[in-house]
């Protein structure tokens, strides 16, 4: 696939630019291939900022605005954001703000992008006060997906992919849980065919949830499903914690908090519990910290703002439950956390 | 109109907080009442930076967006831009991008954003490598225009503000620009009726223009008559030109490029020349910089990437000429262009 994207964006994406942004690992890994492969074609080249989340920041974001602007780059150009979560939220921010805006293509080539962070056009960066607080809606043009690329990613990075699957399954479509579970060897052995039959599903039941309420105005929120204390765990660890793991372990928490508002059915965490393991995941936090700890980095999350913490709220397996005022998140107290935190964590 | 905002925007624009961002001259003229007149009602705030387009950049855009995030604003927050077009254009990027994207209204406070920049939803700072190379599209919820504020605002403003409504007229409509000019007096005395029938007569026009081509995919950019060479003009003076004073000189010369395009109808110059020099605004630069410096000037433009200048020709007063290539501006060649500023200016 890598080696057709040329041919690919010719029909999908046309420009007269490539602007390839990509981070310093996946450079080296795919980066030049790429740009080789539109040499005579097109006019195409690659800008690149060092890997890791603690550089998706307005900073690298003005760096790489002004790298393209220096080479020329103007209106008539088209993004191709290759590489993993943080370059596809970063070039995304970035062709949501060139010149006012230019088309991007999505090329993930980590597990998580590909089923989930380059699915529904969420592009921005992190500031010092939390992850993502600054960003667009800019969707992709496309989104191109070679599995062979999971072939060079980390063990543990297959690993925390997968959280954003059972979270699939867990919101959408309970078969897909027993599919992902029953299918626990082949994708732990990284076996290409059967990640990609699990990247089909997940971009399935995102894509039908985000087509419904591009912008977050209301259920897409269900998409946040262990997400708020994920996201607390993750700042709490100063991002040792990868974001699938910090999921994991919020899945099995915030369906105790569901348990505990007397909305989720008992048997959920259990369920949840069994799938999080059999992908190797864990599911109690390792960091020790009081419970005040994490409500405080949980509020700090934007959609937490002004102290209200919301949660989305299982049913059951397969099934979100909607709030009482039409939302779709639930606003419980912060004793009713503390009380259930300080059992579990 | 000010004092009737909280009102106005309870309607048109529900929030439970509203955000105000000025700069450091509105503040002390209307800024403290507008936030006081939301007493009581409402949780208001307002965030300032220091006037003028120099601080138009990305910097002030990170210390606002980190003001309103450590003074708890999140999703719930609509964000009231106060002021003239650089507050207009910055307030409105910090709504488009403040946890990716909070609603805002304009409340332009000078005459240029009231007929111009407050209207189509264009937002954005400049960087060093020119004016408003990174932005977004995000229409405001609603405009609140107060003639009275016109009241505190400099002769010379006035004055500058009124090159676009010219340029309204040049593109679009003959009678309005007989109208400004046989208005002349009543506008330089800042007759605030008559200003603001010229309000309400540029706006119709302008968000005509702009609701069929809101993205500037292909007519709106009909709009930028005179721009190409204002743009110039003004980065050349480092802003000492104001921009209607650069855009009028901008539309002279323009026409006299579609004149020596064999496109424009020989009178165009001098009938803008008349209304121009009625409104007391400058017909020819005042910069003594030879053609090479213009022609290089505007290539750094973000319309004219790569090197190609393109430009607005009119048929006649109130009439756009389509390019040959479905576009609506027309590329002219450098020699051509070079040709006729060595005789202009």
């Amino acid at each position: 696939m890598l080696a057709d994207l040329p041919q690919i964006l010719e029909r999908a994406a046309p420009a007269h630019c490539y602007a390839v942004i990509t981070d310093s690992n996946v450079e080296e890994l795919y980066g030049r291939d790429v740009v080789a492969a539109f040499d005579g074609k097109e006019r195409c080249a690659m800008f690149s900022f060092p890997a890791g989340e603690s550089n998706k920041r307005r900073k690298t974001w003005g760096v790489l605005t002004d790298q393209l602007l220096d080479a020329g780059f103007g209106r008539d150009t088209v993004i191709v954001a290759l590489g993993g979560g943080v370059t596809g939220d970063m070039a995304g921010f970035v062709a949501a703000t060139f010149l006012r805006g230019v088309p991007y293509v999505q090329v993930p080539t980590s597990l998580l992008a590909m089923i989930d962070s380059s699915i529904g056009g969420k592009t921005g960066v992190d500031t010092s006060r939390g992850k993502n607080l600054v960003g667009s809606f800019h969707q992709p043009a496309v989104v191109v997906i070679d599995g062979n690329t999971l072939e060079t990613l980390p063990d543990r990075h297959i690993r925390a992919g997968t959280a954003e699957a059972i979270k699939h399954g867990a919101i959408a479509d309970a078969g897909y849980l027993d599919w992902i579970v029953s299918h626990r060897d082949a994708v732990r052995d990284c076996d290409v065919d059967v990640l990609l039959e699990l990247v089909r599903w997940s971009i399935e039941i995102k894509s039908r949830i985000v087509a419904e309420d591009e912008t977050e105005q209301g259920r897409r929120a269900i998409l946040n499903f262990g997400h708020t204390v994920g996201h607390g765990l993750e700042a709490l660890s100063n991002f040792d914690l990868l974001h699938g793991e910090a999921v994991a372990i919020g899945m099995i928490a915030e369906s105790e908090l569901g348990i505990s508002a007397q909305i989720t059915e008992k048997s959920v965490p259990e369920t949840l519990r069994q799938a999080i393991e059999a992908m190797g995941l864990p599911t109690r936090s390792p960091l020790n910290t009081p419970p005040e700890s994490l409500i405080e980095a949980m509020q700090q999350d934007k959609k937490n703002r002004l102290g209200k913490l919301r949660f989305t709220l299982l049913d059951r397996i397969g099934e979100v439950r909607e709030g009482p005022d039409g939302e779709w998140t639930h606003n419980l107290s912060e004793s009713a956390i503390f009380e259930t935190f300080s059992h579990i964590m």
